[in-house]
């Protein structure tokens, strides 16, 4: 299926190069289609690995392997398969990633669990052997492509390429993070789902950069949703090569260590976005902010339920201040609130507030914003000091024509 | 807004008359329509009482005055107010409330307590206390109507009336159950949503009955969902009126009180089937019964994963067996399942088993099951003895025209 790109698209930003990280793409042809979809990232030796990764209980091979090689911490290579996202396919699929993973560690003379192996696509076929081995093949003495061709060549149904960069000083060396990711959120056809990695060159630990994407992950991809369908594949990774030569980064106390935090901060939070941009059908980027619950964690756990109901979503493609869904959604998500201190706002406009709808409330210039693409909506718990920030997109007809109108 | 009735509607039942209950409407005119939307039903003396609520923490004054009833287990009579839900209306939504109760009863006779009070449509505007003054003085001297009567008064923006029965016997003595119910399942516009009420001859202990009712909703109204929104107003309530005259049912060591609860299932299942039938844009009643789950209530948890995901429901909406999803939606509920273990069925075929797809599953059959109005699919956990099944419809355009094309 041929989308037309996304009315929320970004254009893909200028990336600088990032020393010892070489890209490179090939057609394995997982699908009958005509463009590169295996790519492979050759890192630099003594790369830092971090990852975080889907809970859904039926993940796919490649998120069970992840999980154990990023207890390693070390990583030389990454592949990514699209078309075919090996899930619910037993032996023969982790047969399959381990081919792959034997094929470029002999390629690069380093240990098979230094490559980590990432696919989205169909679900219940098992990637092919024969077209894995001859498209590795391919990709290992490819020429180097850009930051935006590996970004296309992750992707499947996704409406444009995802990328972002951020940088950061530490003590007086300067360092890069690039990120790419596909996806449409938790969800899109064919359990075609979030994949994303994040490169630096700065020297990290690798426990150090696992604390760092955790709790970026907790503040970013945490914090999106499309239409909370959590897929079998999520997977977020990150490499550091240390090639900027930078002192060590292994705790918070480290000089530079919260800049960098900062920088990982800033480019998954662009990803998230980005992925939030391409939600299936998407008219209107939403952002939901929480204030006044009991912590932080159930202010998110509020946002998601605002940001997660179909009657919020819908409310807001049709363009309808319906603050009451509001209500019902902040009831649902089971976390302390009070009714009679709720407080709902639209661009700064209050609706309600003490659990009452303002007899002054003026809907015209809160529907005026209702009309543009980014939507901004406010729920004050009136409890607590807990904060959060979510984002999601409006459910349209074009998510019921992308999922059920054509056959997958 | 005038719908067309749903494509799965049914027939309203034949439903005999029960003794000690008399059914009266009224137009209060809560909003611009030309029918009756205040309903009175005046119980018998002595008439026992269970309820069951909304758990959605932002609910309406009447669901927090019921909780307080329910517990006194005695009630005279209900009124039904429909086209405003008198939710998040503060002290003035209360005082309304209070304004019906204290009316009724002094027409009754009985205290205040005494009569239950419901009401859905739009959310924030405190119920006009005029409208409804008026609206009851008439409703209390209005001729007695049937029981389809009574289902179309209560209804918002329901496409057809719902009622069931049943019957059972205690002993040498028959008694009669009757239901009628609204909603599109725990979602509508305007926060119009499932209001429930069974009435009863038997003579049943109050606290019995409440267990009972409990039990039933566990199997029934719990289990069906249109869009995952629950509710602020849904309200389930039993009375019953102890006329039929038999030995009074006051556990389940008595006689008949197998059969009671048999005939007060059924007739939870069949309202909460009709529900569903009147989901939003709902074109297929979708029933999804799990297995060899650890427990019954893990089984249940399982099954409304299923039925909430928006993608297995529109991969349902356009007939596709698209089993991976369901894969997706099973590992998402975050309930024990071995993924190498699952097995999933449509209408008895086996797509997947022991965690592989069938090498010979043929979906020629399955196909033309699916372009049917009723569709079945079983999930098999296969790792214990728990069993549960729910029920939902499909997800379609029309649930996106008549949430976001129409301003509510």
């Amino acid at each position: 299926m041929d989308l037309e790109p996304s009315p929320l698209a970004q254009p893909f930003p200028d990336m600088p190069q990032i020393d010892g990280i070489m890209l490179r793409v090939a057609r394995a042809g997982y699908k009958n289609w005509d463009r590169a979809d295996l790519t492979f990232i050759e890192l630099a030796e003594g790369t830092a690995l971090a990852g975080v990764f889907t809970r859904n209980v039926c993940c796919s091979t490649e998120v069970e392997m992840g999980r154990e090689q990023v207890v390693l911490g070390r990583a030389r290579a990454l592949v990514v398969n699209a078309g075919n996202s090996n899930a619910f396919t037993g032996h023969r699929g982790r047969e399959a990633v381990e081919q792959i993973m034997a094929q470029v560690a002999a390629h690069l003379d380093c240990n098979p669990s230094d490559v980590l192996v990432s696919s989205t696509g169909v679900i219940g076929v098992p990637l092919p052997k024969d077209k894995a081995r001859d498209g590795v093949a391919a990709a290992l003495t490819a020429d180097e492509v850009s930051w935006e061709e590996a970004a296309l060549s992750i992707g499947t149904t996704d409406t444009f390429a995802k990328g972002a960069t951020a940088s950061a000083m530490i003590g007086d060396t300067r360092v890069t993070l690039n990120g790419i990711i596909k996806g449409s959120g938790m969800i899109a056809p064919d359990m075609a789902t979030m994949l994303g990695y994040i490169f630096t060159d700065a020297a990290v630990d690798p426990a150090f950069l696992q604390q760092c994407l955790t709790a970026a992950n907790r503040r970013s991809f945490s914090c999106i949703t499309v239409d909370s369908d959590t897929s079998t594949s999520d997977t977020v990774l990150a490499f550091a090569t240390g090639k900027a030569g930078n002192p060590l980064l292994s705790s918070f106390d480290d000089a530079g260590a919260d800049a960098f935090m900062a920088a990982l901060d800033d480019v998954c939070r662009q990803l998230a976005h980005l992925v939030v941009r391409d939600g299936e059908g998407a008219q209107k980027f939403i952002t939901v902010s929480v204030q006044g619950a009991v912590d932080d964690d159930s202010a998110r756990r509020i946002g998601l339920a605002v940001a997660k109901s179909p009657l919020v979503k819908t409310a807001i493609a049709g363009g309808d201040a319906n603050w009451g869904r509001v209500v019902m959604a902040v009831g649902k998500a089971g976390e302390p609130a009070d009714r009679d201190k709720l407080g709902i706002a639209f661009a700064g406009h209050w609706a309600a507030r003490d659990g009452l709808p303002l007899p002054d409330y003026d809907e015209a210039p809160v529907a005026r914003h209702l009309e543009g693409r980014e939507v901004d909506l406010t729920v004050d718990i009136g409890i607590g000091e807990g904060r959060a920030t979510v984002w999601t997109c409006d459910l349209t007809h074009g998510y019921i024509s992308i999922n059920a109108d054509y056959r997958s």
